[in-house]
Protein backbone atom coordinates (compact mmCIF):
# COMPACT_ATOMS: atom_id res chain seq x y z
CA UNK A 1 0.00 0.00 0.00
CA UNK A 2 2.89 2.44 0.92
CA UNK A 3 4.15 2.58 -2.35
CA UNK A 4 1.08 3.21 -4.02
CA UNK A 5 0.67 6.41 -2.13
CA UNK A 6 3.93 8.01 -1.95
CA UNK A 7 4.73 11.07 -3.74
CA UNK A 8 6.99 10.26 -6.73
CA UNK A 9 8.41 13.15 -9.52
CA UNK A 10 5.68 13.82 -12.13
CA UNK A 11 2.75 13.06 -9.24
CA UNK A 12 -0.42 15.83 -9.55
CA UNK A 13 -2.28 15.55 -6.55
CA UNK A 14 -5.76 16.40 -8.86
CA UNK A 15 -5.27 13.36 -9.93
CA UNK A 16 -5.74 11.46 -6.79
CA UNK A 17 -9.35 10.03 -5.52
CA UNK A 18 -10.56 11.01 -2.12
CA UNK A 19 -12.72 8.64 -1.79
CA UNK A 20 -9.78 5.53 -2.76
CA UNK A 21 -8.92 3.20 -1.36
CA UNK A 22 -5.05 2.47 -3.09
CA UNK A 23 -3.65 -1.00 -2.15
CA UNK A 24 -6.88 -2.36 0.19
CA UNK A 25 -9.64 -5.08 -1.05
CA UNK A 26 -12.35 -4.73 1.17
CA UNK A 27 -14.75 -1.78 2.90
CA UNK A 28 -14.94 -0.49 5.47
CA UNK A 29 -15.74 -3.41 7.76
CA UNK A 30 -12.78 -5.27 6.34
CA UNK A 31 -10.63 -2.12 7.12
CA UNK A 32 -11.12 -1.32 10.71
CA UNK A 33 -10.34 -5.01 11.44
CA UNK A 34 -7.17 -4.55 9.52
CA UNK A 35 -6.88 -1.87 11.77
CA UNK A 36 -7.11 -3.38 14.94
CA UNK A 37 -4.86 -6.18 13.80
CA UNK A 38 -2.02 -4.09 12.80
CA UNK A 39 -2.06 -2.71 16.47
CA UNK A 40 0.21 -5.31 18.28
CA UNK A 41 3.24 -4.83 15.81
CA UNK A 42 3.03 -1.18 15.99
CA UNK A 43 3.23 -1.63 19.42
CA UNK A 44 5.72 -3.91 19.51
CA UNK A 45 7.81 -2.13 16.99
CA UNK A 46 7.99 0.82 19.14
CA UNK A 47 8.33 -0.79 22.00
CA UNK A 48 11.86 -2.25 20.38
CA UNK A 49 12.80 1.47 19.31
CA UNK A 50 12.25 2.87 22.32
CA UNK A 51 14.16 -0.16 24.36
CA UNK A 52 17.07 0.67 21.92
CA UNK A 53 17.22 4.39 23.35
CA UNK A 54 17.61 2.87 26.90
CA UNK A 55 20.59 1.11 25.72
CA UNK A 56 22.37 3.90 23.74
CA UNK A 57 20.41 3.98 20.14
CA UNK A 58 19.64 6.70 18.54
CA UNK A 59 16.32 6.08 16.07
CA UNK A 60 13.51 7.98 16.36
CA UNK A 61 10.13 8.54 13.94
CA UNK A 62 8.72 11.42 12.98
CA UNK A 63 5.37 11.61 11.17
CA UNK A 64 4.28 14.75 9.79
CA UNK A 65 0.45 15.10 9.22
CA UNK A 66 -0.18 17.60 7.10
CA UNK A 67 -3.91 18.38 5.61
CA UNK A 68 -7.28 20.61 4.86
CA UNK A 69 -9.29 21.29 7.71
CA UNK A 70 -11.83 18.80 9.32
CA UNK A 71 -9.44 15.23 7.14
CA UNK A 72 -9.07 13.48 10.24
CA UNK A 73 -5.45 14.50 11.58
CA UNK A 74 -6.78 14.19 15.26
CA UNK A 75 -8.65 10.65 14.63
CA UNK A 76 -4.93 9.27 13.77
CA UNK A 77 -3.28 10.42 16.55
CA UNK A 78 -6.51 9.06 18.61
CA UNK A 79 -6.63 5.65 16.31
CA UNK A 80 -3.07 5.08 15.14
CA UNK A 81 -0.70 6.39 17.43
CA UNK A 82 -3.08 5.86 20.18
CA UNK A 83 -1.81 2.02 19.25
CA UNK A 84 1.40 2.51 21.06
CA UNK A 85 2.24 3.06 24.02
CA UNK A 86 2.65 6.75 25.27
CA UNK A 87 5.33 7.15 26.76
CA UNK A 88 7.39 7.22 23.76
CA UNK A 89 5.07 9.41 21.58
CA UNK A 90 5.87 13.23 21.55
CA UNK A 91 2.73 14.24 19.79
CA UNK A 92 2.52 18.16 19.18
CA UNK A 93 -0.02 20.39 17.18
CA UNK A 94 1.33 23.57 15.77
CA UNK A 95 -0.96 26.65 16.14
CA UNK A 96 -0.67 29.85 15.01
CA UNK A 97 3.11 30.75 16.29
CA UNK A 98 3.69 33.17 18.99
CA UNK A 99 5.32 36.63 19.04
CA UNK A 100 8.22 35.16 20.71
CA UNK A 101 7.97 32.27 17.94
CA UNK A 102 7.83 34.57 15.02
CA UNK A 103 11.11 36.64 16.26
CA UNK A 104 13.12 33.34 15.34
CA UNK A 105 13.60 31.77 12.16
CA UNK A 106 10.61 29.54 11.11
CA UNK A 107 12.34 25.91 12.29
CA UNK A 108 13.09 27.25 16.02
CA UNK A 109 10.07 26.34 17.15
CA UNK A 110 9.90 22.74 15.24
CA UNK A 111 13.28 21.73 16.11
CA UNK A 112 12.03 22.08 19.97
CA UNK A 113 9.28 19.42 19.59
CA UNK A 114 11.60 16.78 17.91
CA UNK A 115 11.16 13.48 19.20
CA UNK A 116 14.01 12.63 21.46
CA UNK A 117 16.15 8.95 20.77
CA UNK A 118 13.33 6.17 21.15
CA UNK A 119 10.72 8.02 20.82
CA UNK A 120 7.39 8.51 17.88
CA UNK A 121 7.14 12.41 17.17
CA UNK A 122 3.81 13.26 15.46
CA UNK A 123 3.47 16.83 14.14
CA UNK A 124 -0.39 17.72 13.79
CA UNK A 125 0.75 20.59 11.54
CA UNK A 126 4.45 21.31 10.98
CA UNK A 127 7.05 23.72 9.21
CA UNK A 128 5.21 22.68 6.28
CA UNK A 129 2.20 25.70 7.56
CA UNK A 130 5.38 28.43 6.27
CA UNK A 131 5.02 27.32 2.85
CA UNK A 132 1.32 26.63 2.80
CA UNK A 133 -0.84 29.34 4.58
CA UNK A 134 2.73 31.53 4.26
CA UNK A 135 1.83 30.92 0.58
CA UNK A 136 -1.73 31.51 0.48
CA UNK A 137 -2.17 34.20 2.61
CA UNK A 138 0.94 35.98 2.04
CA UNK A 139 2.23 35.69 5.26
CA UNK A 140 5.97 35.97 3.87
CA UNK A 141 6.88 37.20 0.36
CA UNK A 142 7.20 34.69 -2.43
CA UNK A 143 11.35 35.64 -1.84
CA UNK A 144 10.78 33.77 1.61
CA UNK A 145 9.16 31.41 0.68
CA UNK A 146 11.04 30.18 -2.45
CA UNK A 147 13.70 29.96 -0.21
CA UNK A 148 12.14 27.98 2.78
CA UNK A 149 11.64 24.65 0.47
CA UNK A 150 15.57 24.37 0.74
CA UNK A 151 15.81 25.16 4.26
CA UNK A 152 13.26 22.45 4.75
CA UNK A 153 14.98 20.47 2.84
CA UNK A 154 18.24 20.90 4.28
CA UNK A 155 16.57 20.59 7.76
CA UNK A 156 15.01 17.33 7.04
CA UNK A 157 18.30 15.72 5.22
CA UNK A 158 19.89 16.66 8.46
CA UNK A 159 17.46 14.78 10.81
CA UNK A 160 17.76 11.91 8.56
CA UNK A 161 21.56 11.93 8.90
CA UNK A 162 20.86 12.33 12.57
CA UNK A 163 18.60 9.05 12.96
CA UNK A 164 15.46 10.06 12.29
CA UNK A 165 12.97 8.28 9.79
CA UNK A 166 10.85 11.03 8.68
CA UNK A 167 7.44 10.17 7.12
CA UNK A 168 5.28 12.90 5.88
CA UNK A 169 1.62 12.37 5.04
CA UNK A 170 -0.96 14.74 3.42
CA UNK A 171 -4.64 13.46 4.07
CA UNK A 172 -6.31 14.68 1.20
CA UNK A 173 -10.18 15.00 1.31
CA UNK A 174 -12.39 16.46 -0.75
CA UNK A 175 -14.39 19.94 -0.54
CA UNK A 176 -17.52 18.35 -1.02
CA UNK A 177 -16.71 15.84 2.09
CA UNK A 178 -15.06 18.93 4.30
CA UNK A 179 -18.99 20.67 3.47
CA UNK A 180 -19.91 17.64 5.24
CA UNK A 181 -17.91 17.76 8.22
CA UNK A 182 -18.20 21.07 8.72
CA UNK A 183 -21.74 20.88 8.73
CA UNK A 184 -21.79 18.30 11.05
CA UNK A 185 -19.63 20.25 13.54
CA UNK A 186 -22.54 22.51 12.98
CA UNK A 187 -25.81 21.02 13.53
CA UNK A 188 -24.43 18.66 16.79
CA UNK A 189 -24.11 20.77 19.80
CA UNK A 190 -20.99 18.87 21.42
CA UNK A 191 -18.91 19.42 18.32
CA UNK A 192 -19.22 22.88 17.92
CA UNK A 193 -16.29 23.41 19.64
CA UNK A 194 -14.15 21.93 16.57
CA UNK A 195 -15.13 24.32 14.77
CA UNK A 196 -14.00 27.95 13.67
CA UNK A 197 -15.32 30.83 11.75
CA UNK A 198 -11.99 30.55 9.76
CA UNK A 199 -12.71 27.52 8.53
CA UNK A 200 -14.48 29.23 6.23
CA UNK A 201 -12.53 31.58 4.92
CA UNK A 202 -9.94 28.83 4.55
CA UNK A 203 -12.21 26.88 2.37
CA UNK A 204 -12.53 29.22 0.45
CA UNK A 205 -9.29 28.86 -0.72
CA UNK A 206 -9.17 25.38 -1.53
CA UNK A 207 -7.55 25.62 -5.37
CA UNK A 208 -4.83 28.08 -3.69
CA UNK A 209 -3.65 25.54 -1.24
CA UNK A 210 -4.31 22.73 -3.71
CA UNK A 211 -1.18 24.68 -5.50
CA UNK A 212 0.93 25.31 -2.89
CA UNK A 213 0.31 21.33 -1.83
CA UNK A 214 1.46 20.61 -5.53
CA UNK A 215 3.85 23.47 -4.59
CA UNK A 216 5.00 21.44 -1.57
CA UNK A 217 5.06 18.04 -3.10
CA UNK A 218 7.27 19.48 -6.09
CA UNK A 219 9.63 20.87 -3.71
CA UNK A 220 10.01 18.49 -0.74
CA UNK A 221 9.12 15.21 -1.68
CA UNK A 222 12.96 13.86 -1.36
CA UNK A 223 14.12 9.81 -1.41
CA UNK A 224 14.82 10.31 2.66
CA UNK A 225 11.75 12.09 3.32
CA UNK A 226 9.10 11.77 1.16
CA UNK A 227 5.63 12.51 0.66
CA UNK A 228 2.37 10.01 1.27
CA UNK A 229 -0.59 11.33 0.17
CA UNK A 230 -3.68 9.49 1.78
CA UNK A 231 -7.08 9.87 -0.17
CA UNK A 232 -8.96 10.39 3.65
CA UNK A 233 -12.75 10.92 2.33
CA UNK A 234 -13.01 7.55 4.09
CA UNK A 235 -11.77 7.71 7.32
CA UNK A 236 -11.39 3.82 8.11
CA UNK A 237 -8.62 3.87 4.97
CA UNK A 238 -6.96 7.00 5.90
CA UNK A 239 -6.39 5.25 9.22
CA UNK A 240 -5.34 2.31 8.11
CA UNK A 241 -3.11 3.66 5.56
CA UNK A 242 -1.21 5.48 7.59
CA UNK A 243 -0.68 2.68 10.20
CA UNK A 244 0.48 0.86 7.64
CA UNK A 245 3.06 3.94 6.53
CA UNK A 246 4.44 3.62 9.86
CA UNK A 247 4.83 -0.10 10.17
CA UNK A 248 6.64 -0.01 7.05
CA UNK A 249 9.21 2.37 8.50
CA UNK A 250 9.47 0.82 11.40
CA UNK A 251 10.09 -2.57 10.16
CA UNK A 252 12.96 -0.43 7.77
CA UNK A 253 14.48 0.73 10.64
CA UNK A 254 16.10 -2.91 11.91
CA UNK A 255 14.94 -2.94 15.43
CA UNK A 256 16.10 -5.49 17.19
CA UNK A 257 15.43 -5.97 21.44
CA UNK A 258 19.04 -4.73 22.51
CA UNK A 259 20.78 -7.53 24.06
CA UNK A 260 21.64 -7.18 27.94
CA UNK A 261 24.95 -5.56 28.84
CA UNK A 262 25.16 -7.60 31.78
CA UNK A 263 25.81 -11.05 32.75
CA UNK A 264 21.89 -12.71 32.67
CA UNK A 265 23.52 -15.35 34.95
CA UNK A 266 25.63 -13.77 37.15
CA UNK A 267 22.26 -11.66 38.15
CA UNK A 268 19.69 -14.77 38.14
CA UNK A 269 22.43 -15.92 41.06
CA UNK A 270 22.30 -12.25 42.94
CA UNK A 271 18.55 -12.39 42.60
CA UNK A 272 17.81 -15.53 43.79
CA UNK A 273 19.51 -14.51 46.91
CA UNK A 274 17.39 -11.91 47.90
CA UNK B 1 -13.22 1.87 44.50
CA UNK B 2 -11.12 4.68 44.98
CA UNK B 3 -12.16 5.86 48.12
CA UNK B 4 -11.14 2.45 49.07
CA UNK B 5 -8.03 2.77 47.90
CA UNK B 6 -7.37 6.53 49.62
CA UNK B 7 -5.03 7.18 51.98
CA UNK B 8 -6.42 8.90 54.75
CA UNK B 9 -5.16 9.46 58.18
CA UNK B 10 -4.04 6.48 60.45
CA UNK B 11 -3.43 4.69 56.57
CA UNK B 12 -0.76 1.75 57.14
CA UNK B 13 1.09 0.95 54.35
CA UNK B 14 2.20 -2.42 55.86
CA UNK B 15 -1.30 -3.79 56.34
CA UNK B 16 -2.39 -3.49 52.82
CA UNK B 17 -2.97 -6.63 50.93
CA UNK B 18 -1.03 -6.49 47.29
CA UNK B 19 -2.68 -9.39 46.37
CA UNK B 20 -6.70 -7.51 46.98
CA UNK B 21 -8.95 -6.02 44.70
CA UNK B 22 -10.77 -3.70 46.93
CA UNK B 23 -14.16 -2.70 45.43
CA UNK B 24 -14.37 -5.19 43.29
CA UNK B 25 -16.34 -8.06 42.85
CA UNK B 26 -14.80 -10.37 40.10
CA UNK B 27 -11.53 -11.95 38.56
CA UNK B 28 -9.11 -11.13 35.83
CA UNK B 29 -11.94 -11.78 32.85
CA UNK B 30 -14.35 -9.32 34.58
CA UNK B 31 -11.63 -6.65 35.31
CA UNK B 32 -10.24 -6.87 31.68
CA UNK B 33 -13.87 -6.32 30.42
CA UNK B 34 -14.54 -3.53 33.20
CA UNK B 35 -11.79 -1.72 31.70
CA UNK B 36 -12.39 -2.04 28.42
CA UNK B 37 -15.69 -0.56 29.26
CA UNK B 38 -14.58 2.35 30.51
CA UNK B 39 -12.51 3.49 27.72
CA UNK B 40 -14.90 5.49 25.71
CA UNK B 41 -15.89 7.64 28.74
CA UNK B 42 -12.44 7.94 29.57
CA UNK B 43 -11.69 9.23 25.77
CA UNK B 44 -14.53 11.15 25.73
CA UNK B 45 -13.81 12.98 29.44
CA UNK B 46 -10.45 13.78 28.29
CA UNK B 47 -11.50 15.19 25.22
CA UNK B 48 -14.00 17.07 27.12
CA UNK B 49 -11.19 18.32 28.99
CA UNK B 50 -9.00 19.24 25.89
CA UNK B 51 -11.98 21.14 24.40
CA UNK B 52 -12.19 23.31 27.65
CA UNK B 53 -9.12 24.65 27.16
CA UNK B 54 -9.70 25.51 23.64
CA UNK B 55 -12.19 28.00 24.80
CA UNK B 56 -9.90 29.37 27.34
CA UNK B 57 -10.22 26.50 30.23
CA UNK B 58 -7.38 26.52 32.14
CA UNK B 59 -8.12 22.84 33.92
CA UNK B 60 -5.46 20.16 33.67
CA UNK B 61 -5.41 16.41 35.34
CA UNK B 62 -2.03 14.87 37.12
CA UNK B 63 -1.47 11.15 37.33
CA UNK B 64 1.58 10.60 39.66
CA UNK B 65 2.89 6.91 39.66
CA UNK B 66 5.02 6.11 41.80
CA UNK B 67 5.95 2.54 42.97
CA UNK B 68 8.81 0.14 43.52
CA UNK B 69 10.54 -1.58 40.55
CA UNK B 70 8.64 -3.94 38.32
CA UNK B 71 4.83 -3.28 39.81
CA UNK B 72 3.79 -2.00 36.42
CA UNK B 73 3.70 1.92 36.03
CA UNK B 74 4.55 1.05 32.14
CA UNK B 75 1.14 -1.13 31.92
CA UNK B 76 -1.10 1.60 33.70
CA UNK B 77 0.81 4.43 31.13
CA UNK B 78 0.11 1.77 28.46
CA UNK B 79 -2.96 0.20 29.22
CA UNK B 80 -4.94 3.09 30.66
CA UNK B 81 -3.72 6.38 29.69
CA UNK B 82 -3.38 4.24 26.28
CA UNK B 83 -7.36 4.83 25.95
CA UNK B 84 -7.25 8.62 25.11
CA UNK B 85 -6.26 10.80 22.25
CA UNK B 86 -2.39 11.11 22.88
CA UNK B 87 -2.68 14.49 21.34
CA UNK B 88 -4.26 15.67 24.95
CA UNK B 89 -1.47 13.31 26.80
CA UNK B 90 2.29 14.28 28.13
CA UNK B 91 3.35 11.33 29.60
CA UNK B 92 6.83 11.72 31.11
CA UNK B 93 9.30 9.54 33.10
CA UNK B 94 11.66 11.04 35.67
CA UNK B 95 15.17 9.53 35.51
CA UNK B 96 18.14 9.99 37.78
CA UNK B 97 18.88 13.76 37.42
CA UNK B 98 21.19 15.55 35.03
CA UNK B 99 24.17 17.75 36.39
CA UNK B 100 21.58 20.51 35.20
CA UNK B 101 18.65 19.68 36.88
CA UNK B 102 20.86 19.10 40.50
CA UNK B 103 22.29 22.82 39.97
CA UNK B 104 18.74 23.94 40.32
CA UNK B 105 15.71 22.84 43.46
CA UNK B 106 14.34 19.80 43.13
CA UNK B 107 10.88 20.65 41.79
CA UNK B 108 12.28 22.53 38.90
CA UNK B 109 12.57 20.12 36.86
CA UNK B 110 9.24 18.83 37.64
CA UNK B 111 7.67 22.04 36.90
CA UNK B 112 8.91 22.25 33.11
CA UNK B 113 6.79 18.57 32.75
CA UNK B 114 3.01 19.89 33.91
CA UNK B 115 1.04 19.45 32.03
CA UNK B 116 -1.24 22.28 29.95
CA UNK B 117 -4.41 23.38 30.11
CA UNK B 118 -6.82 20.75 29.00
CA UNK B 119 -4.12 17.74 29.06
CA UNK B 120 -3.76 14.50 31.09
CA UNK B 121 0.11 14.68 32.35
CA UNK B 122 1.50 11.32 33.52
CA UNK B 123 4.63 11.70 35.96
CA UNK B 124 6.28 8.20 36.14
CA UNK B 125 8.29 8.93 38.94
CA UNK B 126 8.57 12.58 40.40
CA UNK B 127 9.21 15.10 43.16
CA UNK B 128 8.46 11.71 45.19
CA UNK B 129 11.84 10.31 44.66
CA UNK B 130 13.70 13.44 46.34
CA UNK B 131 11.80 12.33 49.22
CA UNK B 132 12.30 8.59 48.88
CA UNK B 133 15.37 7.46 46.98
CA UNK B 134 17.19 10.44 48.57
CA UNK B 135 15.92 9.11 52.39
CA UNK B 136 16.52 5.47 51.52
CA UNK B 137 20.10 6.32 50.16
CA UNK B 138 21.07 9.36 51.71
CA UNK B 139 21.02 11.59 48.71
CA UNK B 140 20.43 14.17 50.84
CA UNK B 141 20.57 15.02 54.40
CA UNK B 142 17.71 14.11 56.70
CA UNK B 143 16.86 18.14 57.46
CA UNK B 144 16.25 19.23 53.82
CA UNK B 145 14.00 15.92 53.50
CA UNK B 146 12.07 17.28 56.13
CA UNK B 147 11.87 20.07 54.29
CA UNK B 148 10.88 19.03 51.29
CA UNK B 149 7.30 17.27 52.41
CA UNK B 150 6.16 21.13 53.33
CA UNK B 151 7.93 22.45 49.64
CA UNK B 152 5.92 19.19 48.29
CA UNK B 153 2.80 20.01 50.13
CA UNK B 154 3.04 23.69 49.16
CA UNK B 155 3.61 23.15 45.31
CA UNK B 156 0.76 21.23 45.11
CA UNK B 157 -1.27 23.31 46.61
CA UNK B 158 -0.72 25.90 44.24
CA UNK B 159 -1.32 23.24 41.21
CA UNK B 160 -4.55 22.63 42.57
CA UNK B 161 -5.35 26.72 43.26
CA UNK B 162 -4.00 26.69 39.35
CA UNK B 163 -6.83 24.34 38.62
CA UNK B 164 -5.18 21.06 38.34
CA UNK B 165 -6.41 17.86 39.04
CA UNK B 166 -3.87 15.86 40.65
CA UNK B 167 -4.12 11.82 41.72
CA UNK B 168 -1.11 10.62 43.10
CA UNK B 169 -1.01 6.89 43.31
CA UNK B 170 1.62 4.12 44.26
CA UNK B 171 1.32 0.80 43.06
CA UNK B 172 1.95 -1.79 46.03
CA UNK B 173 3.79 -5.06 44.86
CA UNK B 174 4.47 -7.84 47.23
CA UNK B 175 8.68 -8.35 47.49
CA UNK B 176 7.73 -11.97 46.32
CA UNK B 177 6.06 -10.28 43.04
CA UNK B 178 8.81 -8.33 42.05
CA UNK B 179 11.01 -11.58 42.54
CA UNK B 180 8.72 -13.43 39.80
CA UNK B 181 8.92 -10.35 37.59
CA UNK B 182 12.26 -9.67 38.06
CA UNK B 183 13.24 -13.56 37.20
CA UNK B 184 10.63 -13.54 34.48
CA UNK B 185 13.10 -10.28 32.45
CA UNK B 186 16.26 -12.29 32.88
CA UNK B 187 15.11 -15.43 31.57
CA UNK B 188 13.29 -13.49 28.69
CA UNK B 189 15.23 -12.18 26.09
CA UNK B 190 13.31 -10.03 24.46
CA UNK B 191 12.85 -8.62 28.56
CA UNK B 192 16.53 -8.38 29.31
CA UNK B 193 16.59 -4.38 28.44
CA UNK B 194 14.07 -3.65 31.19
CA UNK B 195 16.45 -5.48 33.67
CA UNK B 196 18.96 -3.01 35.22
CA UNK B 197 21.88 -5.14 38.43
CA UNK B 198 20.47 -1.89 39.94
CA UNK B 199 17.47 -3.13 40.80
CA UNK B 200 18.61 -5.83 42.35
CA UNK B 201 20.32 -3.50 44.73
CA UNK B 202 17.26 -1.97 45.40
CA UNK B 203 15.33 -4.53 46.14
CA UNK B 204 17.43 -5.40 48.99
CA UNK B 205 16.42 -1.99 50.39
CA UNK B 206 13.08 -3.14 50.15
CA UNK B 207 11.84 -2.20 54.24
CA UNK B 208 13.45 1.25 53.78
CA UNK B 209 11.56 1.76 51.08
CA UNK B 210 8.25 0.77 52.76
CA UNK B 211 9.41 3.48 55.76
CA UNK B 212 9.91 6.11 52.79
CA UNK B 213 6.48 5.54 51.61
CA UNK B 214 4.68 5.53 55.11
CA UNK B 215 6.34 8.73 55.52
CA UNK B 216 5.25 10.48 51.98
CA UNK B 217 1.84 9.08 53.01
CA UNK B 218 1.69 10.22 56.46
CA UNK B 219 2.90 13.88 55.39
CA UNK B 220 1.77 14.42 51.67
CA UNK B 221 -1.56 12.89 51.48
CA UNK B 222 -3.25 15.97 51.71
CA UNK B 223 -7.35 16.42 50.90
CA UNK B 224 -6.45 17.81 48.03
CA UNK B 225 -3.73 16.42 46.35
CA UNK B 226 -4.43 12.97 47.94
CA UNK B 227 -2.86 9.39 48.01
CA UNK B 228 -3.92 6.07 46.87
CA UNK B 229 -2.75 2.86 47.47
CA UNK B 230 -3.49 0.18 44.44
CA UNK B 231 -2.40 -3.19 45.20
CA UNK B 232 -0.88 -4.54 42.25
CA UNK B 233 0.30 -8.10 42.04
CA UNK B 234 -2.76 -8.69 39.63
CA UNK B 235 -1.98 -6.38 36.99
CA UNK B 236 -5.44 -6.62 35.90
CA UNK B 237 -6.72 -5.27 38.97
CA UNK B 238 -4.15 -1.94 39.06
CA UNK B 239 -4.54 -1.14 35.81
CA UNK B 240 -8.95 -0.62 36.26
CA UNK B 241 -8.33 0.83 39.76
CA UNK B 242 -6.36 3.69 38.20
CA UNK B 243 -9.02 4.13 35.22
CA UNK B 244 -11.73 4.15 37.92
CA UNK B 245 -9.25 7.21 39.32
CA UNK B 246 -9.03 9.03 36.91
CA UNK B 247 -12.71 8.50 35.87
CA UNK B 248 -13.68 9.60 39.24
CA UNK B 249 -11.23 12.73 39.45
CA UNK B 250 -12.39 14.11 35.52
CA UNK B 251 -16.31 13.50 36.34
CA UNK B 252 -15.60 15.54 39.20
CA UNK B 253 -14.12 18.29 36.90
CA UNK B 254 -17.42 19.89 35.91
CA UNK B 255 -16.41 18.94 32.12
CA UNK B 256 -19.71 20.36 30.10
CA UNK B 257 -18.15 20.78 26.14
CA UNK B 258 -17.96 24.12 25.23
CA UNK B 259 -20.41 26.46 24.23
CA UNK B 260 -20.03 27.92 20.60
CA UNK B 261 -18.44 31.43 20.84
CA UNK B 262 -19.61 32.37 17.31
CA UNK B 263 -22.97 32.76 15.48
CA UNK B 264 -23.85 28.94 14.95
CA UNK B 265 -26.61 29.78 12.69
CA UNK B 266 -24.86 32.69 11.05
CA UNK B 267 -22.01 30.23 10.17
CA UNK B 268 -24.69 27.63 8.41
CA UNK B 269 -25.53 30.38 6.07
CA UNK B 270 -21.98 31.39 5.70
CA UNK B 271 -21.36 27.50 5.08
CA UNK B 272 -23.83 26.82 2.58
CA UNK B 273 -22.69 29.22 0.10
CA UNK B 274 -19.45 27.64 -0.63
Amino acid sequence: MSELLRVTPGFVLADVDADGVPGFDGGKKEGEQALADGAAELADLQERLYAQSLFGGGKRLLLVLQAMDTAGKGGIVGHVVGQVNPQGVKAFAFKAPTDEEKSHDFLWRVRKQLPPAGFLGVFDRSHYEDVLIHRVRGFSTPDEIEKRYGLINDFEAQLVAEQTTIVKVMLHISPDEQKKRLTARLETPEKNWKYNPGDVDERKLWPAYQDAYQRVFDETSTPDAPWFVVPANRKWYARLAVQRLLLDALRGMGLEWPAADYDVEAEKERLAKT
